[in-house]
Protein backbone atom coordinates (compact mmCIF):
# COMPACT_ATOMS: atom_id res chain seq x y z
CA UNK A 1 0.00 0.00 0.00
CA UNK A 2 0.93 3.66 0.12
CA UNK A 3 1.81 5.43 3.25
CA UNK A 4 -1.41 6.23 4.27
CA UNK A 5 -2.64 4.33 7.01
CA UNK A 6 -5.17 1.73 7.12
CA UNK A 7 -8.38 2.89 7.30
CA UNK A 8 -12.07 1.66 7.97
CA UNK A 9 -13.88 1.90 5.24
CA UNK A 10 -17.24 0.83 5.10
CA UNK A 11 -18.97 0.88 1.63
CA UNK A 12 -22.79 0.74 1.33
CA UNK A 13 -24.49 -1.80 -1.18
CA UNK A 14 -27.23 -0.38 -3.56
CA UNK A 15 -26.07 2.46 -6.19
CA UNK A 16 -22.31 1.50 -5.06
CA UNK A 17 -21.85 -2.20 -4.82
CA UNK A 18 -25.09 -2.91 -6.91
CA UNK A 19 -26.76 -1.41 -9.71
CA UNK A 20 -30.60 -0.63 -7.81
CA UNK A 21 -31.88 1.70 -9.70
CA UNK A 22 -30.75 0.08 -13.05
CA UNK A 23 -32.20 -3.14 -12.28
CA UNK A 24 -35.27 -1.52 -10.63
CA UNK A 25 -36.16 0.56 -13.55
CA UNK A 26 -35.59 -1.86 -16.02
CA UNK A 27 -38.37 -3.48 -14.29
CA UNK A 28 -40.90 -0.84 -14.19
CA UNK A 29 -40.10 -0.17 -17.98
CA UNK A 30 -41.19 -3.77 -19.01
CA UNK A 31 -44.14 -4.27 -16.60
CA UNK A 32 -45.21 -0.81 -17.21
CA UNK A 33 -44.43 -0.13 -20.83
CA UNK A 34 -46.75 2.85 -20.71
CA UNK A 35 -44.67 4.75 -17.91
CA UNK A 36 -41.62 4.61 -19.95
CA UNK A 37 -41.47 8.37 -20.16
CA UNK A 38 -41.06 9.10 -16.38
CA UNK A 39 -38.10 6.46 -16.31
CA UNK A 40 -35.37 8.88 -17.11
CA UNK A 41 -36.60 11.59 -15.22
CA UNK A 42 -37.27 8.89 -12.02
CA UNK A 43 -33.11 8.72 -12.51
CA UNK A 44 -32.74 12.13 -11.18
CA UNK A 45 -34.70 10.94 -7.28
CA UNK A 46 -33.44 9.35 -4.41
CA UNK A 47 -37.17 7.57 -4.13
CA UNK A 48 -37.70 6.82 -8.11
CA UNK A 49 -40.90 5.76 -7.43
CA UNK A 50 -42.09 9.15 -6.38
CA UNK A 51 -41.50 10.01 -10.05
CA UNK A 52 -43.95 7.84 -11.31
CA UNK A 53 -47.66 8.65 -11.16
CA UNK A 54 -49.49 8.23 -7.53
CA UNK A 55 -51.51 5.59 -8.48
CA UNK A 56 -48.46 3.19 -9.52
CA UNK A 57 -45.80 4.50 -6.74
CA UNK A 58 -47.03 1.27 -3.90
CA UNK A 59 -46.49 -1.05 -6.95
CA UNK A 60 -43.24 -0.19 -8.18
CA UNK A 61 -41.94 -0.09 -4.68
CA UNK A 62 -42.89 -3.45 -4.38
CA UNK A 63 -41.11 -4.63 -6.94
CA UNK A 64 -37.86 -4.37 -4.78
CA UNK A 65 -39.66 -6.74 -2.20
CA UNK A 66 -40.09 -9.63 -4.45
CA UNK A 67 -38.03 -12.59 -4.11
CA UNK A 68 -34.41 -12.70 -6.27
CA UNK A 69 -34.13 -8.92 -6.63
CA UNK A 70 -31.72 -8.39 -4.52
CA UNK A 71 -29.97 -11.52 -5.35
CA UNK A 72 -29.55 -10.94 -9.11
CA UNK A 73 -28.93 -7.20 -9.12
CA UNK A 74 -25.52 -6.70 -11.63
CA UNK A 75 -22.13 -5.55 -9.36
CA UNK A 76 -21.31 -1.95 -10.57
CA UNK A 77 -18.17 -1.56 -12.91
CA UNK A 78 -15.42 -1.35 -11.40
CA UNK A 79 -16.90 -1.93 -7.54
CA UNK A 80 -15.40 -5.77 -7.51
CA UNK A 81 -11.99 -4.69 -8.06
CA UNK A 82 -12.17 -1.86 -5.91
CA UNK A 83 -13.11 -3.81 -2.87
CA UNK A 84 -10.66 -6.28 -3.27
CA UNK A 85 -7.79 -3.63 -4.03
CA UNK A 86 -8.74 -1.80 -0.74
CA UNK A 87 -8.51 -4.70 1.40
CA UNK A 88 -5.69 -5.78 -0.89
CA UNK A 89 -3.84 -2.41 0.36
CA UNK A 90 -4.58 -3.46 4.11
CA UNK A 91 -7.48 -1.33 4.42
CA UNK A 92 -10.48 -2.87 6.75
CA UNK A 93 -13.40 -2.56 4.13
CA UNK A 94 -16.65 -3.29 5.84
CA UNK A 95 -20.01 -3.67 3.51
CA UNK A 96 -22.34 -1.88 5.68
CA UNK A 97 -26.19 -1.78 4.14
CA UNK A 98 -29.37 -1.16 5.24
CA UNK A 99 -32.20 -3.77 5.08
CA UNK A 100 -35.67 -3.12 3.38
CA UNK A 101 -38.29 -3.11 6.33
CA UNK A 102 -39.50 -6.02 5.06
CA UNK A 103 -36.85 -7.95 5.28
CA UNK A 104 -37.94 -11.55 3.78
CA UNK A 105 -36.14 -11.84 0.34
CA UNK A 106 -33.47 -8.58 1.42
CA UNK A 107 -31.60 -9.65 4.31
CA UNK A 108 -30.81 -13.48 2.67
CA UNK A 109 -30.44 -11.87 -0.66
CA UNK A 110 -28.04 -8.83 0.34
CA UNK A 111 -25.45 -11.95 1.77
CA UNK A 112 -25.67 -14.05 -1.14
CA UNK A 113 -24.72 -11.87 -3.41
CA UNK A 114 -21.71 -10.54 -1.05
CA UNK A 115 -20.78 -14.42 -0.75
CA UNK A 116 -21.49 -14.81 -4.70
CA UNK A 117 -19.55 -12.00 -5.74
CA UNK A 118 -17.22 -11.36 -3.17
CA UNK A 119 -16.90 -14.13 -1.29
CA UNK A 120 -16.73 -15.16 2.29
CA UNK A 121 -14.13 -13.13 3.64
CA UNK A 122 -16.54 -10.12 2.77
CA UNK A 123 -19.34 -12.25 4.10
CA UNK A 124 -17.89 -12.07 7.62
CA UNK A 125 -17.09 -8.28 7.40
CA UNK A 126 -21.09 -7.32 6.39
CA UNK A 127 -22.65 -4.97 8.92
CA UNK A 128 -26.29 -4.98 8.04
CA UNK A 129 -27.94 -1.79 9.58
CA UNK A 130 -30.81 0.23 9.00
CA UNK A 131 -28.82 3.23 11.61
CA UNK A 132 -25.10 3.88 9.82
CA UNK A 133 -24.55 6.57 12.23
CA UNK A 134 -24.04 3.94 14.94
CA UNK A 135 -21.53 1.86 12.78
CA UNK A 136 -18.21 3.31 13.35
CA UNK A 137 -15.19 3.64 10.73
CA UNK A 138 -13.15 6.32 8.89
CA UNK A 139 -15.00 6.82 6.11
CA UNK A 140 -18.37 5.77 4.52
CA UNK A 141 -19.05 6.02 0.71
CA UNK A 142 -22.42 5.88 -0.11
CA UNK A 143 -24.89 6.78 -2.07
CA UNK A 144 -27.49 8.43 -0.33
CA UNK A 145 -27.95 12.12 -0.29
CA UNK A 146 -28.17 12.73 3.64
CA UNK A 147 -26.94 9.91 6.38
CA UNK A 148 -28.82 10.51 9.59
CA UNK A 149 -29.46 8.21 12.80
CA UNK A 150 -29.38 8.12 16.17
CA UNK A 151 -25.64 8.37 16.80
CA UNK A 152 -23.25 10.71 16.20
CA UNK A 153 -21.34 9.84 12.83
CA UNK A 154 -17.83 8.90 13.66
CA UNK A 155 -16.72 8.86 10.14
CA UNK A 156 -16.74 11.24 7.14
CA UNK A 157 -19.62 10.52 4.26
CA UNK A 158 -17.94 9.84 0.93
CA UNK A 159 -20.98 10.38 -1.34
CA UNK A 160 -20.47 7.79 -4.24
CA UNK A 161 -21.91 10.08 -7.54
CA UNK A 162 -25.35 9.46 -8.88
CA UNK A 163 -27.64 11.34 -11.01
CA UNK A 164 -29.65 11.65 -7.48
CA UNK A 165 -26.59 13.12 -5.44
CA UNK A 166 -25.15 15.70 -7.52
CA UNK A 167 -26.42 18.57 -4.90
CA UNK A 168 -24.37 17.25 -2.07
CA UNK A 169 -21.16 19.01 -1.35
CA UNK A 170 -19.38 16.19 0.26
CA UNK A 171 -16.55 14.58 -1.28
CA UNK A 172 -17.49 12.78 -4.07
CA UNK A 173 -16.23 9.42 -6.17
CA UNK A 174 -16.91 6.97 -8.33
CA UNK A 175 -14.43 3.67 -8.94
CA UNK A 176 -12.79 5.50 -11.23
CA UNK A 177 -11.79 8.62 -9.07
CA UNK A 178 -11.70 7.09 -5.58
CA UNK A 179 -7.79 6.22 -5.68
CA UNK A 180 -6.98 10.41 -6.69
CA UNK A 181 -10.19 11.81 -4.42
CA UNK A 182 -9.23 9.78 -1.25
CA UNK A 183 -5.34 10.16 -1.56
CA UNK A 184 -5.31 6.36 -1.66
CA UNK B 1 -38.86 6.57 32.65
CA UNK B 2 -36.87 7.49 36.02
CA UNK B 3 -34.34 10.40 35.84
CA UNK B 4 -32.03 8.59 34.15
CA UNK B 5 -31.24 9.87 30.26
CA UNK B 6 -31.88 7.58 27.61
CA UNK B 7 -29.23 5.54 26.84
CA UNK B 8 -28.71 3.64 23.46
CA UNK B 9 -28.94 -0.32 24.90
CA UNK B 10 -27.23 -3.16 22.92
CA UNK B 11 -28.88 -6.28 23.32
CA UNK B 12 -27.09 -9.22 21.80
CA UNK B 13 -29.10 -12.42 21.11
CA UNK B 14 -27.93 -15.67 21.61
CA UNK B 15 -27.78 -16.64 25.14
CA UNK B 16 -29.20 -13.15 26.37
CA UNK B 17 -32.64 -12.81 24.46
CA UNK B 18 -33.07 -16.68 23.33
CA UNK B 19 -31.84 -20.03 24.72
CA UNK B 20 -28.97 -21.17 22.41
CA UNK B 21 -27.20 -23.53 24.64
CA UNK B 22 -30.39 -24.95 26.03
CA UNK B 23 -31.30 -25.95 22.80
CA UNK B 24 -28.02 -26.95 21.47
CA UNK B 25 -27.69 -29.62 24.02
CA UNK B 26 -30.79 -30.63 24.20
CA UNK B 27 -30.50 -31.90 20.74
CA UNK B 28 -26.94 -33.34 21.50
CA UNK B 29 -28.77 -35.62 24.40
CA UNK B 30 -31.27 -36.71 21.46
CA UNK B 31 -28.52 -37.39 18.98
CA UNK B 32 -26.15 -38.51 21.26
CA UNK B 33 -27.98 -40.20 24.03
CA UNK B 34 -23.87 -41.83 25.16
CA UNK B 35 -22.77 -38.61 25.18
CA UNK B 36 -25.26 -37.13 28.28
CA UNK B 37 -22.47 -37.77 30.98
CA UNK B 38 -20.76 -34.62 29.19
CA UNK B 39 -23.52 -31.97 29.22
CA UNK B 40 -23.42 -30.16 32.66
CA UNK B 41 -19.85 -29.78 32.27
CA UNK B 42 -20.58 -28.38 28.61
CA UNK B 43 -22.51 -25.55 29.90
CA UNK B 44 -19.71 -24.23 31.31
CA UNK B 45 -18.12 -23.21 28.58
CA UNK B 46 -18.36 -20.92 25.94
CA UNK B 47 -17.57 -23.59 23.18
CA UNK B 48 -19.85 -26.11 24.60
CA UNK B 49 -18.68 -28.54 21.99
CA UNK B 50 -14.95 -28.65 23.42
CA UNK B 51 -16.67 -30.26 26.31
CA UNK B 52 -17.41 -33.10 23.94
CA UNK B 53 -14.81 -35.71 22.87
CA UNK B 54 -12.88 -34.59 19.44
CA UNK B 55 -14.20 -36.96 16.83
CA UNK B 56 -18.14 -35.39 17.99
CA UNK B 57 -17.20 -32.07 17.94
CA UNK B 58 -17.73 -31.26 14.38
CA UNK B 59 -20.81 -32.42 14.17
CA UNK B 60 -22.24 -30.72 17.21
CA UNK B 61 -20.98 -27.46 15.98
CA UNK B 62 -22.96 -28.00 13.20
CA UNK B 63 -26.49 -28.60 14.90
CA UNK B 64 -25.96 -24.70 15.01
CA UNK B 65 -25.77 -24.03 11.37
CA UNK B 66 -29.24 -26.47 10.25
CA UNK B 67 -32.48 -25.29 9.01
CA UNK B 68 -34.86 -23.98 11.82
CA UNK B 69 -32.58 -24.26 14.81
CA UNK B 70 -32.14 -20.09 15.37
CA UNK B 71 -36.10 -19.78 14.29
CA UNK B 72 -37.32 -22.44 16.80
CA UNK B 73 -35.05 -20.81 20.08
CA UNK B 74 -37.41 -20.12 23.22
CA UNK B 75 -37.06 -16.69 24.75
CA UNK B 76 -34.90 -16.53 28.01
CA UNK B 77 -37.10 -15.95 30.82
CA UNK B 78 -37.61 -12.34 30.99
CA UNK B 79 -36.47 -11.07 28.13
CA UNK B 80 -38.92 -9.95 26.21
CA UNK B 81 -40.80 -7.87 28.56
CA UNK B 82 -37.51 -6.43 29.41
CA UNK B 83 -36.71 -5.44 25.72
CA UNK B 84 -40.17 -4.08 26.04
CA UNK B 85 -39.67 -2.24 29.06
CA UNK B 86 -36.25 -0.21 28.11
CA UNK B 87 -37.99 1.06 24.92
CA UNK B 88 -40.80 2.25 26.82
CA UNK B 89 -38.92 3.74 28.89
CA UNK B 90 -37.59 6.04 26.12
CA UNK B 91 -34.08 3.76 25.94
CA UNK B 92 -32.44 2.96 21.88
CA UNK B 93 -32.87 -0.83 22.69
CA UNK B 94 -30.86 -2.12 19.39
CA UNK B 95 -30.61 -5.92 18.96
CA UNK B 96 -26.93 -6.36 18.02
CA UNK B 97 -26.25 -9.90 16.44
CA UNK B 98 -23.15 -11.60 15.10
CA UNK B 99 -24.47 -14.38 12.75
CA UNK B 100 -22.35 -17.64 12.05
CA UNK B 101 -19.93 -17.53 9.53
CA UNK B 102 -22.26 -20.09 7.47
CA UNK B 103 -25.19 -17.12 7.16
CA UNK B 104 -27.31 -19.28 5.29
CA UNK B 105 -29.78 -20.07 7.89
CA UNK B 106 -28.89 -17.90 10.59
CA UNK B 107 -29.09 -14.47 9.37
CA UNK B 108 -32.43 -14.64 7.86
CA UNK B 109 -33.79 -16.88 11.00
CA UNK B 110 -32.63 -14.54 13.13
CA UNK B 111 -34.75 -11.37 12.02
CA UNK B 112 -37.80 -13.95 11.74
CA UNK B 113 -37.04 -14.90 15.17
CA UNK B 114 -37.47 -11.08 16.13
CA UNK B 115 -40.35 -10.47 14.12
CA UNK B 116 -42.19 -13.30 15.67
CA UNK B 117 -40.99 -12.54 19.62
CA UNK B 118 -40.70 -8.38 19.09
CA UNK B 119 -42.44 -7.26 16.36
CA UNK B 120 -41.38 -4.70 13.15
CA UNK B 121 -40.60 -2.14 15.73
CA UNK B 122 -37.53 -4.21 16.77
CA UNK B 123 -36.90 -5.51 13.34
CA UNK B 124 -35.89 -2.34 11.91
CA UNK B 125 -33.33 -1.97 14.75
CA UNK B 126 -31.24 -5.20 14.49
CA UNK B 127 -27.62 -4.56 13.95
CA UNK B 128 -26.10 -7.94 12.24
CA UNK B 129 -22.51 -7.76 12.57
CA UNK B 130 -20.05 -10.34 13.58
CA UNK B 131 -17.79 -6.94 14.86
CA UNK B 132 -19.57 -5.50 17.71
CA UNK B 133 -16.78 -3.10 18.43
CA UNK B 134 -17.53 -0.98 15.35
CA UNK B 135 -21.04 -0.68 16.83
CA UNK B 136 -21.70 2.16 18.82
CA UNK B 137 -24.00 2.30 21.92
CA UNK B 138 -23.43 2.95 25.80
CA UNK B 139 -24.13 -0.13 26.90
CA UNK B 140 -23.58 -4.42 24.76
CA UNK B 141 -25.49 -6.25 27.25
CA UNK B 142 -23.96 -9.31 25.95
CA UNK B 143 -22.98 -13.23 27.55
CA UNK B 144 -19.71 -13.32 25.51
CA UNK B 145 -16.95 -13.40 28.05
CA UNK B 146 -14.94 -11.11 25.74
CA UNK B 147 -15.95 -8.85 22.92
CA UNK B 148 -12.80 -8.04 20.65
CA UNK B 149 -12.60 -6.52 16.93
CA UNK B 150 -11.35 -4.13 15.21
CA UNK B 151 -12.82 -0.70 16.35
CA UNK B 152 -12.04 0.72 20.11
CA UNK B 153 -15.26 -0.47 21.56
CA UNK B 154 -17.43 2.95 22.88
CA UNK B 155 -20.23 1.08 24.87
CA UNK B 156 -19.51 -0.86 28.49
CA UNK B 157 -19.63 -4.62 28.39
CA UNK B 158 -22.22 -5.59 30.85
CA UNK B 159 -22.33 -9.41 30.92
CA UNK B 160 -25.57 -11.26 30.69
CA UNK B 161 -25.05 -13.92 33.43
CA UNK B 162 -24.56 -17.45 32.07
CA UNK B 163 -22.62 -20.56 33.85
CA UNK B 164 -19.50 -19.86 30.92
CA UNK B 165 -18.56 -16.52 31.96
CA UNK B 166 -18.63 -16.20 35.66
CA UNK B 167 -15.08 -15.14 35.64
CA UNK B 168 -15.80 -12.09 34.11
CA UNK B 169 -15.52 -9.06 35.93
CA UNK B 170 -17.62 -6.65 34.52
CA UNK B 171 -21.12 -5.42 35.63
CA UNK B 172 -23.07 -8.48 34.85
CA UNK B 173 -26.83 -8.70 35.06
CA UNK B 174 -29.67 -11.45 34.20
CA UNK B 175 -33.65 -10.03 33.54
CA UNK B 176 -34.05 -10.26 37.32
CA UNK B 177 -31.58 -7.67 38.11
CA UNK B 178 -30.89 -5.46 35.33
CA UNK B 179 -32.73 -2.36 36.49
CA UNK B 180 -30.94 -2.28 39.97
CA UNK B 181 -27.55 -3.24 38.90
CA UNK B 182 -27.92 -0.91 35.91
CA UNK B 183 -29.17 2.11 37.93
CA UNK B 184 -32.58 2.02 35.77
Amino acid sequence: MTNTKPLTILIDMDGVLCDYTGAHLREVAIRYPHLTQYIEDARLSWRSEERFPAEYRDDIEAIALEEGFFEHLEPIEGALDAVRALANDGHDVRICTAPKKIHTYCVPEKYNWVKKHLGQEFVEKMIMTRDKTLTQGDLLIDDKPEITGAGIPRWEHIVFDQPYNKDVPNRRIDWGTYREVLGL
